[in-house]
């Protein structure tokens, strides 16, 4: 038997999550109506959202994501929420071992039809029976992280109803932040720029890479994550490679250091910031890239604004970068949105017309990689009414640490 | 910028992965001839595995899973691996970011070619146009964990072709696990019963389930998993709810603790063992029950051999359960596979006729939760040629605890 929650954040929270009040402002129960009327708008006859953020987001349930079939189903609500419009209630289906998890969850006090299932039943048919044909010649929305395993065996169940994500009614709802998540991920902010205040006394030569990103998952914890969800230690050669994780390489004097790290808090919301640290003095080239490149970071940030469309953001990061030479060294996405996942929407690229609105949050994160070195600087941001607020506060320049 | 790997993984690893010489054994070059194959068997025109369980088992590469697409697409291979049969070659499609790591992995030493895409390319135009138009009017195996945002991607880029499970193929060489396999199951069972040795140290009264859970978190990587996956302590009226994971609960003298842990090595695979406590003498009926359960846990083990039924594993489980009269209280099925997943195939549940084969790896743990308490044990057995071996070696008893 297993569950796929992270033991870290069932110890760390001490309990399933947050606590009521908390959840209560993270998660209020009104989300059900709104994804409800999303749906409608999105022209979808339901969503079906597994675990994973999307239930999350809409329920308040943490649910663990296994073989079994655990799924919200809510009926699309036209009218705006009317009485009397119709619209079937929302029903959480859930496999009996989880039934006493799924009713001490936040979901538990939504007044939504819970719904057992027993191990030689056929979870999927019950939901499609349940939907009674109302999306027979519709679609219905998918969460995006849903496995395939579900996917197809919802379309089988459901012959005749077409396929679409949830992500086309919930993205309007999820990528605009309201306080009480603007006030968690300013938390997660505080909370890892914590830990970064902390990575100078573990960058010493002679250690590797893989020491001092099991010193960085400690402190992650440590200072308020429920977990460590990823670390970053890319030193020497390594820093050219935006993805690199954390080797065995040694560290060496004169090395430069991209540290990118991350973690979830026990209220879902995740935290993700770099700094770029130099043991020793760094090479001249990097000197001058650096100064391009925090010259980048705080252009993008002053461009953030009401109306910009997501792809300016990109540009004004690209632009002093390609000036300077080095736009072919740039070799990503200037950011994404974060919320209850580290990457959601907005993406922060050429190609994404969406009109940045005030509690939209999203990293700015340029990087430059000429090799053999290279460097990044990545902050959280929320769009306010007159511009970033950002919630990573770190001094941007380049951390010489003594070696 | 981010990635899922745990970060624990890669610090306890040291490197990416297992060392080379063993990744050649646990994750061998001829598994993507054969999934090749499997695929033609299945009637797929081809595999498209992202990261998760599939694609490192078919070639050694522990990617993360991100909405960037990574994607080993396998054309099927009629003829049996006989040259000249007109079969594509398979290929890797990689984010750029993400093309170093790919490299560095055991995949970058089968010779696949490695496609790298770019941060405004379309990755499943790319992969559609690779398939040549060979997938259309046959159907295509998905991962079974890919997530929807991927599936219905494929589809829209596929356009007349269906859409199938990769499990399809790869469940026949996945459920029967290599020699190297069954070791690295060995491994870990002799690294979880280390970490349940200690348990009886933890569970004093005073002390919370989730204390005690953080505790035997911490002891699963110390004993050699790269993290720790799951630790349910379920502690008094806890104790009847199978799933229950780690509550604020306190301890009492007196409780019955079923203890349920497991974890993945840094070879990809998994562990997972529950053993029963009691702080103090337990309650007389638990004394009752709990002998009907060990003896129907040994039922079930003898009754594993070649030829077998999965379902009549559990039926041997259920048998001695219902006729003591504790049937309604054994709620879930007895087992389920394991291997690079806690739960894989085979599933040994009541409509499974799958045969067991030698080398089939799976859990045995029936339960028996009558409220307000309950117990289960579990262990990890091999089907061998002449019965079953076991991988966790523990006395099966009721452990008491001095309170």
């Amino acid at each position: 038997m297993a569950h796929n929650d992270t033991v870290q954040a069932a110890a760390a929270a001490g309990t399933a999550g947050p606590v009521p009040a908390a959840a209560e402002r993270l998660y209020p129960a009104e989300r059900l109506d709104r994804a409800a009327d999303a749906a409608a708008r999105a022209g979808l006859a339901a969503l079906l959202l597994t675990p994973g953020p999307d239930l999350r987001y809409v329920s308040g349930y943490d649910a663990h994501e296994t073989e079994r079939l655990t799924c919200l189903a809510i009926p699309a609500r036209a009218g705006g929420g009317t009485a009397g419009t119709g619209a079937a209630a929302p029903f959480l289906v859930v496999p009996r071992l989880e039934l006493p998890a799924a009713q001490a969850s936040p979901a538990g006090s939504l007044g939504l039809e819970i719904i057992a299932w027993d191990e030689t039943d056929d979870p999927y048919a019950l939901v499609a029976s349940r939907l009674h044909g109302s999306a027979r010649g519709r679609a219905i929305g998918l969460s995006d992280r849903m496995w395939a395993l579900m996917v197809l065996a919802f379309r089988d169940a459901l012959p005749g109803t077409g396929l679409a994500l949830a992500s086309a009614a919930l993205r309007g709802l999820r990528q605009v932040k309201s306080d009480a998540e603007v006030a968690a991920l300013r938390a997660a902010g505080e909370a890892i720029d914590r830990v970064h205040r902390k990575v100078p006394g573990w960058l010493r030569p002679g250690r590797t890479e893989a020491e001092v990103a099991a010193d960085i998952a400690d402190a992650i914890v440590a200072e308020g994550h429920a977990r460590a969800d990823f670390a970053i230690v890319a030193s020497g050669p390594n820093a050219a490679s935006p993805h690199h994780a954390a080797s065995g390489r040694v560290l060496q004097r004169g090395d430069v250091v991209v540290v990118d790290i991350g973690g979830t808090m026990p209220s879902g919301y995740c935290s993700d910031c770099t700094r770029t640290y130099s043991i020793g003095e760094p090479p001249a080239e990097v000197r001058a890239y650096y100064e391009v490149l925090q010259s980048a970071q705080q252009a993008a940030c002053e461009a953030v604004r009401p109306g910009v469309a997501a792809e300016d953001i990109d540009a004004a990061a690209r632009e002093p970068i390609a000036r300077a030479g080095y736009g072919d060294h740039f070799v990503h996405r200037t950011g994404h949105g974060i919320g209850l996942e580290t990457h959601e929407d907005p993406y922060i690229v050429l190609g994404n017309k969406t009109p940045l609105q005030p509690g939209m949050a999203f990293s700015i994160e340029p990087g430059i990689y000429p090799g053999p070195h290279g460097a990044r600087i990545e902050d959280i941001v929320v769009c306010g009414h007159d511009g970033a607020i950002r919630l990573n506060t770190l001094d941007r320049g380049l951390v010489v640490v003594e070696a």
